[in-house]
């Protein structure tokens, strides 16, 4: 009887070390694990860099391989690190890194994987130092110092960012291999800071003022124009993501963030709003992010990401190891606005089904869907397609290139097809 | 004329960086920035601590305070890294840590500022080593690897976590200084896994099977009993946070996590899950965990997080600068639910406006809210209360004392008061 509440005390004393050592004494000699044959992470294991990673739990180090209930464990950090065992990462090249989409749950991409694109490299900030300047076609011409753009009312949307060149090299064919290669730039963070509305209604809008030039701080000087009435309502100046400040490579200490709207458009480093009654046509709009058609014109100022979706479990690189249930998983977005449904097919597009929607639904955000499988062992292509609010379907290859032709690098949005062969090997192909 | 679309070229060359040099140049010597009169941060920085931070930018560093747009920055990393000017950090203790609620943004907790608490350390735990044993009053006893779990339909959602220890100290009097101090035991991230309901379904409940031991493989095989009727829809079996695997003070590889529950029963690095027909009355929920009253009794399984909300911004050991425009902010949280209303009062409560919610509004998460406010430059006192989708109204600290007398340490959940006085000094106070 417990003294203080009268209720019972349990009849029956746990022996629960020993109950729990003697059913693992007693289980069958494991097979490999699902990470190691999926990822073969395992085998990126050197032991110099085990050595430098275990260093939070020196002392503790010895246990590894023991029982953690029989060794006092590491301490309280200041600023917490993943487990050494960890080892995703992103697939780097000098101006851009891809986020491992494999690897990921839920829709929060963690900050330290989340993609980047930057034209002359990331920027070293002083914050105390940096400046927002924000002129033209206004009625006072304002200078803002990172401090007092973060007394303005502020605000904060989780939001997908993908870059234009997303899946870009599809347009040639099959040519990555994994998830992460073919559509690893892209990723979701929580944004916060404070409406562009905010910041250009202190300095006054004059008439005539119809576009804006950003200005990044970078050593690109990376520019580009926007059209007001597409961006005044939703865009954002940003100073935080997912809780803390930026990461350098977002953009720190201050990015614009215009949901749905490709990435490039989301100038970071900001440090110039200039308002103007026409298009710059800077470098980035002209030469570059622009999409060449099958009769030689160029779509120009192709601003929104449309509909589309990766199923990120199976995929390319990845194998089944037997046959039976499998969780198809998958991430969905539309630079429109929400996600209303994403169907997924097992035979290459032939039949559909309806996927489950993981909560939070949000607009222009990561969607989670998930659905049940069962492999029977047999070849399969596995294939997902959004739809989103507007009713707009994501297209197959075929659909897309007819309307777009092959010529463009930017905006590929089809539909992917993973094949699955009859030893479970899982790789990228375009039916 | 631009050859491709047909559309004009600007009339207007743009001299980008000379516009944006000269009015930089013009520009007034700056006031300190608000970071550091809020923080103290700036004085952090010591040389030697800059010079490690600085690591990633080497080669950049010299042009800290110069010119971004003069030098190519930084190439892309595999796992990105904060900018080394910010500074935030837990409030360390050997086996507990406190988010810096006041530096953060928006509702989600860096996985690296998540708190922490632990009851002898953090485990290193290899994941493929680790083992779930599910037995007891099962049909079948059931030992899951990690790789196991993982191949489950897998669910992820948002949700808070609050130590019932958080605040614990003001049930003695206004004892802590700062937001982080008072309430930092509390953070929220998406967590994903697998429902604990799907688990149990592969062992198959037995009649009897009313509540369920849950032990962790750290060195305090911290435990706790837990009603099944009551965590059977809802806790997950979670494997990830924030999009990758949980972090090691998190519970890595594996951690029950009940949502709206006090994080104690959350268990961490867990190995064992036994069904049972009654509570097991585990240390974890008789000497600790416990309410003492008032009468000498002592409620006991006290598991839900009553409705809360904290003023993050002014708070304790911040000051104001200067009369004016003022947005407060905050969050607020309710283990029964979601948050409906949060109201805050700057007159100590005599009056109160309703705060204006952040979107998204999750049950059992963090809501993030603001309010636009005025300072006069005389004294307030700030508060916020919350009122959750259940109509229960968090107590002022007059209204929970009356029924919970003083003698607890847990569960203390009354309005914070933050008094502001004629410096613009904020400091905690009890009224």
């Amino acid at each position: 009887m417990d003294k203080k509440t009268g209720k019972p005390t349990p009849a029956e004393p746990e022996p629960e070390v020993s109950i729990y050592e003697s059913l693992i004494a007693t289980r069958p000699k494991e097979p490999p694990t699902r990470r190691a044959f999926l990822t073969g992470a395992t085998s990126l294991f050197g032991a110099a860099a085990v050595h430098v990673l275990l260093a939070p739990f020196l002392g503790h180090a010895a246990n590894a391989s023991g029982d953690p209930t029989r060794v006092p464990g590491a301490l309280a950090t200041e600023y917490g690190r993943r487990s050494p065992f960890e080892r995703a990462k992103r697939l780097t090249k000098p101006q851009r890194s891809r986020t491992p989409l494999q690897d990921l749950h839920g829709i929060v991409t963690p900050s330290a994987l989340h993609f980047e694109r930057h034209h002359n490299g990331v920027p070293l900030i002083d914050p105390a130092k940096h400046r927002l300047l924000v002129h033209g076609l206004v009625e006072r011409p304002l200078l803002f110092t990172i401090a007092e753009l973060k007394r303005f009312p502020s605000t904060s949307r989780l939001l997908f960012v993908e870059c234009s060149g997303n899946s870009g090299k599809e347009w040639k064919g099959p040519k990555g291999k994994t998830a992460q290669e073919i559509h690893g730039l892209t990723s979701t963070s929580e944004w916060a800071g404070v409406r562009l509305s905010t910041v250009l209604a202190e300095a006054g809008l004059t008439p005539g003022a119809t576009w804006m030039l950003a200005e990044g701080s970078d050593a690109a000087a990376m520019t580009r124009s926007l059209p007001l009435d597409r961006v005044l309502d939703e865009a954002l100046l940003c100073y935080a993501q997912n809780g803390e400040p930026l990461r350098p490579e977002q953009g720190y200490p201050l990015r614009l963030l215009v949901p749905g709207f490709e990435g490039n458009t989301c100038i970071k480093w900001l440090r110039r709003l200039k308002l103007v009654s026409s298009p710059v046509m800077t470098r980035e709009e002209t030469s570059k992010y622009t999409d060449l058609m099958t009769d030689g014109t160029a779509r120009q100022f192709t601003f929104d990401m449309e509909a589309k979706s990766v199923i990120t479990v199976p995929s390319g690189g990845q194998r089944l190891k037997k046959t039976g249930y499998v969780e198809i998983r998958g991430l969905a977005w539309s630079g429109r606005g929400r996600v209303e449904k994403v169907e997924v097919s097992v035979d290459g597009g032939k039949n559909w089904r309806t996927a489950r929607l993981q909560a939070p639904i949000l607009p222009k955000c990561h969607t989670r869907f998930c659905l049940d499988w069962r492999w029977d062992g047999g070849e399969a292509v596995l294939q997902s397609r959004c739809i989103d609010e507007t009713g707009y379907r994501q297209p197959t290859r075929k659909e897309l290139v007819e309307i777009r032709g092959t010529n463009s690098y930017y905006h590929y949005n089809a539909i992917q097809s993973w094949q699955i062969d009859e030893e479970g090997n899982v790789r990228n192909v375009q039916v």
